[in-house]
């Protein structure tokens, strides 16, 4: 029976909250001096278990047991959101480590072989989900090519060589060698403190299908140029955001989520009508009938809004992400552990994030587990977890980790 | 009689927009190389004509008889929009050169002294109309040293000082030195060519109110935060911008125009629900009670749009543009000019766009002349006015001068 070590838990989360801490949480973007810290302190950890530990080239960290019997993989990713939580993908990374440490506290537990592990940039510095991407043999070197960070423009390949990482094989999944895949991760949301329960366990993860929009106006001077004859690209971008907040509510379902996460006018000046508007949408679902009816609406909207607006239209979807139903078998495994140390207290439900198990799901069993975010906040410096949560987590997985291991 | 000389005018113009070439148009933002070469090129013609050539602390470039006879200052403003047209500003610069150049030809304008000038950054790329406002000492050197490029951040400062006009005095307007200002521009709006007009007499001068709006919500996951609990600055800016798109033709005039300029989401993430979104809103209008109701329902629409949306909702106003109205004996010059060169082909009309006019007319008596821009279309590269409006506008104006200086 693995035990965890709350308090040794508790230390090696805060410690490493500290490579790249910024307020009450972590500004550690992926590659940057303070990530590339972090994933060798990993290594050092992983060593000192005895786990054969390695970064690859995208840098995912592995540490691997040496036996011949297939490990379970637990880890998350490692780097953060900009000026963002402490605990998103972190959470995830320390429960594998402390999980492999537990098991190797306990004697009955030998010959149960746990592998942790960090995924880089699920948290899109470049490439969305790019480690996990790599691992599953998701991406080729092309892609990586012509990447470049999204927040600064420096091209991936630059600072993979910066981070030491040029030229080293990226390591591809080996199904024979484990049995799957746990991840652990904050919800991220409120429900799990709406309705009172401390552990979610997930049952799928939703599908992302984002979209650029582009509306085309006539670029003109906002003095001279009279109300009836404009074109504004910016109003036009404005009447779509309403539009969608009107209509999305009866095409989509209650756990369906949708966003405008950037506008962006050009050129921007007060005293100039925008001839051109930029707007980032995405929404999600884990149905992809509802995925593709929200797909329907969007564009019907676009169209009357163009043609409302007088500006003309482009839609691009750049991002076509599918729903990803969580292994049966661990999911029991997971929900038996819960009600064991938290009768009643834990629920099934979807996940509204995308994780790295989405994509490992493809090479490998894998399952999720969600402990309640503190006001639902994340991806903001405030994000948190009471300690307990925390600590009941871990324990759940590592009970779930060896359930799985010794029904393999 | 002044004869301007209509091939020298438009190879002076075609000349100028050599500085800073772009497309059609030019690129020639205050204080670049560019800008500061075309400056330079005009101390060198105005050099040429006899007259005490001088450059100021900010940029603005005087061509100053010698004689002690009051001259007529008659110019616009040298630096353009980014990627803008070659008339806007450039078309009044070269006007009162080959103004100065006609008056120079002709034996019976010896004794009416012509004063060419080129009024610096009243395209705002650091400070709106700063040349014009230095000029008539409404502004201090506190604000210079606060100000920055809008499109960059570099301090004026620096910029100044890169240009080699760091420590050199800020000229002041001399009343007595001046027998008043003249100012042609094209017109930037459709009003001249869809009635058939060739050129327009400037009545007044719309003053403008600009406005910082900023809503804060909750950045959060755009994942899994449930739209019932979100607080979306971003929805709430379009929100506002729609309350502003069906409210305002009901406060405002048939003249008066509104513009949202620019809406920032932040942090601009496609996965992040917008924490915090920040609109340039401005509106202009000829009539001050009209520009103070229009202030009035402004503000009762971010108050409800803050409201509706649940975010918290600050309007700060930072800019308060008085309506200015031009002198009417220099009105009737024009008029009498137009008249005797285009008969029943202008109009008297106020002016949607801000011009230096409207500061120098604080210190001198002052109007402006407009020429049709085709399509209505300025601040882009493709604006345009036809060569034979061109060469009509500065006839007129040549005229009106002759007929101001010798009344004078």
């Amino acid at each position: 029976m693995p035990r965890i070590n709350a308090e040794r838990l508790l230390f090696a989360l805060r410690r490493f909250a500290k490579f790249g801490a910024y307020k009450t949480g972590v500004h550690r973007p992926t590659y940057s001096r303070e990530d590339m810290e972090s994933r060798h302190w990993l290594m050092i950890q992983y060593e000192a278990l005895g786990l054969d530990a390695s970064i690859d080239g995208v840098g995912n960290v592995f540490g691997l047991p040496s036996g011949p019997k297939p490990s379970l993989l637990i880890g998350s990713h490692a780097e953060s959101q900009n000026h963002a939580g402490w605990l998103d993908g972190a959470l995830g990374v320390i429960y594998g480590l402390e999980v492999a440490r537990a098991f190797a506290d306990a004697p009955d537990c030998a010959g149960l072989p746990i592998a942790p592990v960090a995924w880089a940039d699920e948290e899109s510095h470049f490439i969305s989900l790019l480690g996990s991407r790599s691992y599953v043999g998701d991406i080729d070197e092309g892609e990586i090519d012509r990447a470049r960070n999204v927040y600064h423009g420096q091209p991936l390949r630059d600072a993979l060589n910066a981070a030491g990482l040029a030229g080293i094989p990226r390591r591809q999944a080996e199904p024979e060698r484990h049995v799957g895949y746990l991840e652990a991760h904050i919800e991220q949301g409120d429900s799990l403190e709406a309705t009172g329960k401390r552990i979610g366990i997930v049952t799928s993860i939703v599908g992302i299908w984002q979209y650029r929009i582009v509306f085309e106006g006539t670029q003109n001077h906002a003095g001279t140029t009279r109300m009836a004859i404009r074109k504004d690209a910016g109003v036009a971008a404005a009447m779509l955001a309403m539009a969608i907040a009107e209509r999305f509510p009866q095409v989509a379902e209650e756990r369906s989520v949708w966003t405008t996460g950037r506008i962006a006018l050009e050129p921007g000046a007060p005293s100039i009508i925008p001839g051109r508007a930029e707007m980032l949408f995405q929404f999600r679902d884990a149905d992809i009938r509802v995925l593709e009816r929200m797909d329907v609406a969007l564009r019907e909207l676009v169209e009357q809004t163009s043609s409302k607006s007088g500006c003309a239209a482009s839609i691009e979807r750049t991002a076509t992400g599918q729903p990803w139903v969580m292994d049966s078998a661990f999911q029991s495994a997971l929900e038996n552990a819960a009600e064991r140390h938290a009768p009643g207290l834990h629920v099934r439900m979807p996940s509204g994030a995308s994780h790295d198990a989405q994509l490992i799901a493809r090479k490998l069993r894998s399952a999720m587990l969600f402990v309640p975010s503190i006001g639902g906040i994340s991806h903001h410096w405030t994000e948190n977890t009471p300690d307990e949560d925390i600590v009941l987590g871990c324990q759940v997985l590592a009970d779930a980790a060896e359930s799985i291991l010794r029904s393999a």
